[in-house]
Formats: C-alpha cells, structure tokens, sequence
C-alpha cells in the first residue's frame, strides 16, 4: 500500500522529466524547414533522455513490485535517483545546446552514471528484503546489466574526449541492453 | 493491476503536455485589449492541440481497458506515441507563432500523424491479445477512423502549402470523427 | 470506475496549473527585500488564482463523487471545464504584471466566468443522472451559489474599469461564498 | 478514500514544486567544465529544497495515514501548506541566484517558517480526529520536532544576516532531524 504512493510520486517525477525537456526547443524565429536545422542536436539529445528515462519507468516499474515492507531508507534511495533523474533535463539541454561538446557530453554521462549507482542501490536494497534463497535474490544477485552499465557509461564519459560519435555508441549500448524489460522479474512475478 | 501504471504515467504526461503549452502565451507589455490580439493565432493553435490531446486522452482511456496482460512490447509503444504526443506543444507553438505558415503548418499534421500511426500499432498489439472471434477484435479489425485518418492528416500536411484554411478543415475533420468517445468498446465492455 | 480516472486527470491538471504560475515570478535581479516590491501585485494575483483553483479542485472532488455512469459528454464537458482553468496562469500573469490594469482584470474575470459556466454545465449533466425526487437533485436544482456567482463575476468585470479594488470585492465574494466545502454533498453521501 | 484524492493532489504538487526547480539552471552558453562554477550556488540552493521537499513528501505520506475523515478544514490547511511549499521554487532560485545574500537567505528562512507552521497547523488538526488517550495523540502531542523546528529556522533567519554558513548550519540542522522518517507513526500504524 505504501510503496503505491511512492510509485505514483515517481511516476509523476519522471512524466515531469521527460516533458519539461521539450521546454528547450525554443521556437525557431524563421518559418522555413531550414529553421528547425539547428534544433537537430538537441531532438537527438532528447531523444536519448527519452529513452533513458523510459527505461527507468519501466525497470523501477517492475522493481517496486517486488519491495515487501516499505521504510524510511527505501524512500531516501528513492529520492536520491529521482534527484538524479532530475538534473536530466538540464544536461540534456547542456549536451545539445553545444553540439555534442566534450565537458556537456561527458557531464551527460555522469548524471547517468550516478542514477544507475543510485538505481543499483535502491535495488540491493530492496534485494535484502527477500531470504537469500529465492529466485529474486538469486537472480538480482547476477545482475550482468547492472555490473556493466558503470563500465559503459564510464567509456562514454572518457570518449566523449576523443568523439561525440564514440561516446555516443556506448550510450546507445547502455540503453540497449536496458531497453529489454526485466524478464527476470516478469517469471518471478508469474510464477508466485 | 500493471495497466494501471500505464495509464497514470500516460495520463501524467497527458496532463503536462496540455497544460505546459499555456506557457507560450507570453504576458503581453501592454495592458489594453488589442494586445491581445497577436496571440490569436496562438490560442487558435492552442484549441486545436487541447482537442486533439483530450481525443488521445479520451481513446487512450478506452484502449487501455481491453489490454489483457502487460508486457515490455505495450510498454515501448506507449512510450513511442508518447514521445510524439511530447512534440505537440513544439508544434503547436511554432505553428501559432507563424501564423499558420505552410512548414510549420506542415509540421503540425506529421507529428499528429507519427502520433496517430504509433497509436494504431498500440490499438494493433493490444487488439492481438483478444481472439480473433471476438466482437472486440472484430470491430477493431474494421476500424476505419484509423484508416482515414492518416489520409485526412496527408492532405491537411499537403495543403499547408495551398492554404492554412483547407489545412485546417482537414485538421478539423480528424478531429470531428474522433470527438466522439469509443462507442464500440463502450458497448463491448458493457456486454461483458 | 471511470470517474476515477478522469479524476485523476484533472487533478494532474488542477495541480500543474497552480504549479506553473509560480514561474511568473521572475527572479529579481537586485537582492534586496526592496526588489520584491515590484511582485507585489503579481503575489496577490497569485493568491486569489490558487484560492480559486483550490476551490475547484475541493468541489470538483465532491462533484465527481456523484457521477454514476462515466459517457463522452461527461469527459468532453470536464475538458472544457479544465479549458477555462488552463488560461488561469495566463490571465493572473497579465493581471498581476499590469497591476490589476482594466482589460486583465475583466479577462481574468471573463475567464473565471466561463469555468464557472462550465463547472455549472458539468454538474448539470451530472445531476441529471439522479432520478428527480433524489435529495441530490432537489438541492443541485436550488444551487444559488452557481446561480448567483455569474452576476458577481459579471459585475467584477465591469467594475474593473472603475476600479480594481471593487471588482477586487467582487472576486473576493464569490470565493467566500465558495471557500465552505459542499455540505450538502457531504451530508448526501454521509446519508447513503 | 478521500484521503487519497487529498494525497494524490499534493503528491502532484509536490512532484510538479520539485521538477520546475531545475528549471532555473539556465544552459550555460559556454561549454566548458568552468561554465558550470556560476551554477554552484543554484545547485546548493537546489540541493536544500530538494531535501525538505522530500521531507515534505515523505512526512506528509505519514501523516495522512492518520486522517480519520476528510473535511473542508483538512483540504484547507493542505492547501495552506500546499501554497507556502509552491513558493520554494522562487526562494530557491532567487537564494541561489544571490549566492546566499542576507534578504533572499531569511525569505528561504520565512517560507520554511511559514510552510513549518501551515504543517503543525495540520497535524494537529488531524490529532484531534483521535482519542485523548490514543498513543497517536499522546506522541504528537509531545512531538519535539515540531516544537524545536520553529526557533531553528527563526535563528537561520536572523543569522542569514551575520553569515550564510552560519545561517546554512541550521537549515541542515532542521533537515537532519527530519530525515528520519516518523519512527512514531510507523509503529503506531504496525500496532494497529
């Protein structure tokens, strides 16, 4: 009953986040297609927050089923991702304002870096609510995506030195191996 | 149980996405009534999109009533239709600020267009769901408002080059044939 | 069922448009308590617009509790209603920014007038779902506070070019008149 | 039941309060990492806010357990403290803007103070609802934090004008001794 609630403020968190980033595309002055060309990085740039933040919909969607009492330090992890999450729209804006630039790019990739951290810890958290012999702890236990994801984005934060493009694959990476929901939890949950 | 989620995530972009638009009218400097008068356009452009997302808020609702179970397929094209719901304050925006001119006129109808064709492939994936003997399924199968409406939206598009009154019918057609709620899914839940 | 989610829609809404009014507040330059002076006006404007939102989100609450069967009417009058509210953050920034000017102070009351007329067309519709001899229906037919509001809210319109101190009275009158919660819904419900 | 319309109204704000903070973090022209250093006290300012609007959120979802039955009276003084909480984002921003200045500091101070009172204000409204020789009644009534909270934003006022960092120890101070969640109404809510 209570882990609703903070279902619903997340959700509204991040229905929030992901539309106030359309925010930054001012209205281009010209009312020619030739106008919309400079909007190009910053659509690109929204485009990944979009996914991004679906992706964290979607996983911390599944993952609150799966909280079995809810407690003050739950909610505090809670916040901290959602804190996270929230500075999304500014280096979402930062990132294709400059065209892809080193320091916006990297500091993109850093925010995410820190909501996955945050993310993983929410969930060790709620991992440690159920006996270490059930299918869940086991399976969370393996967590490959969650291992990974740091790695990744720590590739692209460094690349972004070298290349937009380089950096941008690992992104694209990150959000791919995420984009699948978590089958784990879906058997999990079927099976009970 | 999960729809649930669904529906309130989508109903809170819903819900941003309309009211984040009023943010275009700038408070005019001077305070007499023909100052108001430039924001005509504007609030004409506002009125369309208000109808148009209330029409997806209204279908959405109906829609979502039939899904049988959840899964990430649903999921990512909620978020698809989403994604191009997010662009109406853009476009309605530029749209009002031009005065109706053809490219952002244009612009207008594609996004409506991308949003009403990733809600068809919605409507497609939930309607496989259902039997194919079933009067949901059935009705669905004969959907012609989703039919048509892709073609009215490409002369709407084509015509923003001719003028923006033709454009506008054809804007104002789309949404008369789909002001009307979902009648069919009305009487098929009440059947059950 | 339904109601609640168009409950839940227009909640979402309500809330965002009392949200977002504060972002009329632009930040003073100067970091004085003398540099808030000027945002006097634009703080009283605000006030009386959250009392009044405020106020329909507390009857809309007890209104929607009646609904007996949600239709297309129901939802299309509700959005019309959301509508006029959504202008609300327009017309208080006007009135606010112009020091409660003649023509955005008759705005702001042409607009109060308008919602108040389309929350008295949704009750409407709502009532006439009861059967004529209900308790519900005989106090909603008597209703002098729906009655009586559009006169006060027309009289505030056109004192505003006397002086915005009367029109000031009338607003502030009719939000008295208000700010009580639906007893008699309250007592209706209690009865059932 | 009308508790968590109550609860989903506020939650909205309160998501909506968080989210349109970062609004204020304008995208730096330049693209370098130095860009960022102006920002600092924005993001301090942000990082307060965000902190007591989560204790906010998080005691709030508490209280509101406790409510027995809604009222007007309620909804009022939710709204009270709905609307001193709605000012955060502009004292936020304009404390940030500052970097700390004595004038905008204190009103970060007052809008505590006055949110503080409007919160107390509703508790104890809610504790009437109980029995006199309740535990909720007898705990809230000897509730501390509640007392205390007051002076230490009323010294954080005061000292606003002496030094920002003295002023800044007791905005922590208050927040450190409501991070903890309600301990107390937790195992009231268990015992039942």
């Amino acid at each position: 009953m209570k882990a609703n609630r903070m279902e619903a403020f997340s959700d509204g968190v991040l229905a929030i986040i992901i539309t106030i980033m359309v925010l930054e595309f001012k209205v281009p002055e010209d009312h020619s297609w030739q106008a919309l060309l400079p909007l190009g990085p910053k659509i690109i740039s929204y485009i990944f927050s979009f996914i991004y933040v679906g992706i964290y919909w979607n996983n911390h969607h599944h993952l609150l089923h799966m909280v079995r009492h809810m407690n003050g330090q739950l909610m505090w992890l809670n916040l901290i991702l959602l804190f996270w999450l929230s500075l999304i729209p500014f280096t979402t804006a930062w990132m294709g304002e400059s065209n892809f630039a080193p320091a916006p790019t990297a500091l993109y990739g850093i925010i995410l870096l820190l909501a996955a951290t945050s993310y993983w810890l929410l969930q060790l958290a709620i991992v440690k609510q159920h006996p270490d012999d059930s299918s869940f702890y086991k399976t969370m236990n393996n967590d490959w995506k969650a291992k990974l994801s740091p790695f990744l984005y720590l590739i692209a934060i460094l690349t972004a030195y070298a290349s937009p493009w380089v950096s941008g694959f690992f992104f694209v990476l990150v959000a791919a191996i995420w984009v699948m929901p978590e089958k784990r939890i879906e058997e999990i949950l079927k099976g009970q």
